[in-house]
């Protein structure tokens, strides 16, 4: 493959000083609005902007700020697509192919609600820990918040992430096809501090929660669980919880599906046997082939996708020669990504990934790849990462020989985006490495 | 001292949960305004909340969320001691006696201008890079945008924070003592690998930053800084910086003076000796009792606070014998917080608070400690942190015996709550440990 030499080795970020010191001012001088000669001459043309001639906003204008009104088209998205028959029993997802970093704005992170948005009054909000503790009790936020507190950053994602394509690609569009998807620093206690304190019964094997919106959404949580990571979360990114995410309470189970992670929290209690509540038995279980369906099906596995290019981030503005960072996302609810690799033929071969920035347990993990891009180069371009539990994603048709095509939830099987001649990108499925085409 | 014997083992989680067994049951219990007996005997009384009987808003209704409005009193804030005449030339505080984790909202992340916040249209934003280059340029975004990126959490604080208390507390607020200042998550370049692709000529010495708004703000950078970790970014907590930050670009110098860091990145000027800038000659620098002025002062000194409790989070809703979390916030210009001591006696006697969550350079570092609440102590919460250049907070006293009380800027010595018998909080500062108060 002609992509497998190309790539067998990867462009670093010392190469690319090296050969952008031969090469890329050129390209870069020659794409340039205004040629670089001409403006080392003339410095007084970057003056002549209108925001140079006159006083600004006052300080004081936006006491809580908002982005810049040119980025009115940076925002969560929503099509008929993804409502079921409404908008409330909705999800509004991430612009994931804007995303920078491991944090999702407040404002931008996917909103998923089976009911509406609900408007807590935290004056009037109670959360009730009962069934098996010594200590049965109704806490109010002030109560909760005196509990040690903890701060983690860690990716929230509902199972149905990418679960619209099981059969192939729906959207053209990284937003649509993955953005179900955000991640954030939370802050709040472990479920097992209060537990310390209420004193929890030997026999509690499961733990209901409950929302107080008016789904009541319900999910059993098995004890172990409860008593790793589970999180009562109030804060998220340095504030209070916004109402899309169960302003003022959440339960946070990190790397665990969304939905379980339930909003405006209103009751944890602990049992001896599961619920199987409306929500993990009518939905939130996988249909498998044979016709059983999977349940108590928690975490989300290892999955990645490539952020830069994708179908709104095409290469359609490269030059030939030009060097251009190919970036994406890797995480996994089962641990911390080990490493990430980028193929240029669909599977077929691979070559090996940067992780970029910090790497932490059930978060959001960036990675890049540096690649000199050839004009008019056609390329299919497929991730795969690796976390820590020793998982590694499979190709579409190792998934769906295990899970078949029914179901809808913990969809991990690679993707890949077709990069065109013309630097277009669109989205594929690839059966099997390098092979037959799902367009 | 009482406080010295009763504070010489830290209360860790793991004491506070054997204590908790014991007696916080009991305290929680009693102050909740609804009975534990009662709410598990009567579960019915959780599901007569309004938000439980009717439909939340739909995903959609807010394609960029805003917070709760039960959270209105959460912001920036300013009043005329801090204005220079006005509301442009001025800065909005971070309420950072809110803060949890160490990433500040983008909505709340501070705001300081010269000359009004501007907003810039991002297709006619262009950086000049001259002067001792091989290759000058101008860059468009889209060009900028196409340099291999980094993520980095760092703080920016105005070297004014705490600039107005030289001599003595001005303010009976945290967010007007110590919110100068911020903590995000950063994505752009680093200006080396621009420079690696530029050519920098070998007599370069010192880096001219100047902002498009109309104050022009200019100010003078030593090439070392440059070369070391100087960036030029787009991104702030994973969306496009705000125009209050410089949207669509600003630099960051990690540590350094929030005014170094110009906002509405223009132009950047190479040259052999610095520029005595306006605002590096008639602002931002600090008068010595000698008379003289020092000139390139640069990195913000070691500093923390107490966050909670403080003016505004006061201990009046406290039960003798209550467990509580005192929580601060630590940092450094000059690299990775080490530890955090805390007095209960005004800096006569310390213990080792803990770090808590991400411990990175140049960023905020949140720490805390257990303490047991007795009714009616009167205490003088002091912190004292120290980083691994080898600095430790000075006293007041050490401070003004070097500095005066003539400069606003780089006050970093220790400060006090002092916390009376009903738990109210005063801003009070001792000269000496435990000594003269200045209130």
């Amino acid at each position: 493959m002609d992509n497998k030499s190309q790539h067998d080795k990867t462009i670093d970020r010392r190469e690319f000083f090296r050969k952008s010191a031969a090469a890329s001012v050129a390209a870069l001088a020659g794409t340039s609005v205004l040629s670089s000669d001409a403006m080392a001459d003339d410095p007084a043309i970057m003056h002549h902007v209108p925001w140079g001639q006159t006083w600004g906003d006052p300080v004081t204008k936006n006491r809580y700020g908002k982005p810049s009104k040119y980025e009115h088209n940076v925002t969560r998205r929503n099509t008929k697509l993804l409502a079921s028959g409404n908008f409330r029993a909705s999800i509004a997802v991430t612009p994931i192919q804007e995303s920078m970093g491991i944090i999702t704005p407040n404002g931008l992170f996917f909103s998923r609600s089976h009911g509406g948005v609900a408007h807590v009054d935290p004056s009037m909000y109670r959360l009730m820990i009962h069934g098996l503790v010594e200590k049965p009790i109704v806490l109010t936020l002030e109560q909760l918040k005196k509990y040690p507190s903890v701060t983690r950053t860690h990716f929230i994602e509902c199972p149905a992430n990418g679960g619209q394509e099981w059969r192939g690609p729906q959207f053209n569009s990284l937003q649509f096809a993955k953005g179900f998807m955000s991640c954030a620093e939370w802050t709040g206690v472990y479920v097992k501090t209060i537990l310390a304190d209420l004193g929890l019964k030997p026999e509690a094997q499961w733990m209901l929660t409950e929302g107080s919106d008016n789904s009541e959404m319900g999910r059993t949580v098995p004890i172990d669980k409860v008593l790793d990571d589970a999180m009562i979360v109030w804060g998220q990114n340095g504030e209070a919880l916004r109402p899309e995410q169960g302003y003022p309470v959440r339960l946070l189970l990190p790397g665990w599906e969304g939905n379980l992670c339930v909003k405006w929290l209103k009751r944890l209690e602990f049992s001896n046997e599961p619920w199987y509540a409306k929500e993990e038995t009518s939905k939130y279980t996988a249909l498998k082939p044979t016709g059983k369906a999977i349940q108590h099906f928690y975490a989300n596995e290892v999955n990645s996708t490539v952020t830069s290019p994708s179908p709104e981030i095409p290469w359609t503005n490269l030059n030939d020669g030009d060097i251009v960072e190919i970036e994406g996302l890797a995480w996994s609810g089962m641990g911390t990504i080990t490493g990430v690799d980028l193929s240029f033929d669909g599977g077929n071969s691979y070559v090996e990934a940067k992780l970029k920035g910090l790497v932490l347990p059930k978060s959001w993990t960036r990675w890049s790849y540096m690649h000199t891009y050839k004009k008019g180069e056609k390329l299919l371009l497929t991730s795969r990462a690796m976390d820590d539990a020793g998982y590694i994603q499979p190709t579409i048709d190792q998934e769906v020989s295990v899970m078949g095509v029914e179901s809808v939830y913990h969809r991990n099987a690679v993707e890949t985006w077709e990069v065109t001649e013309t630097g277009k990108v669109n989205h594929v499925q690839m059966r099997t490495p390098g092979g037959v085409k799902n367009a």
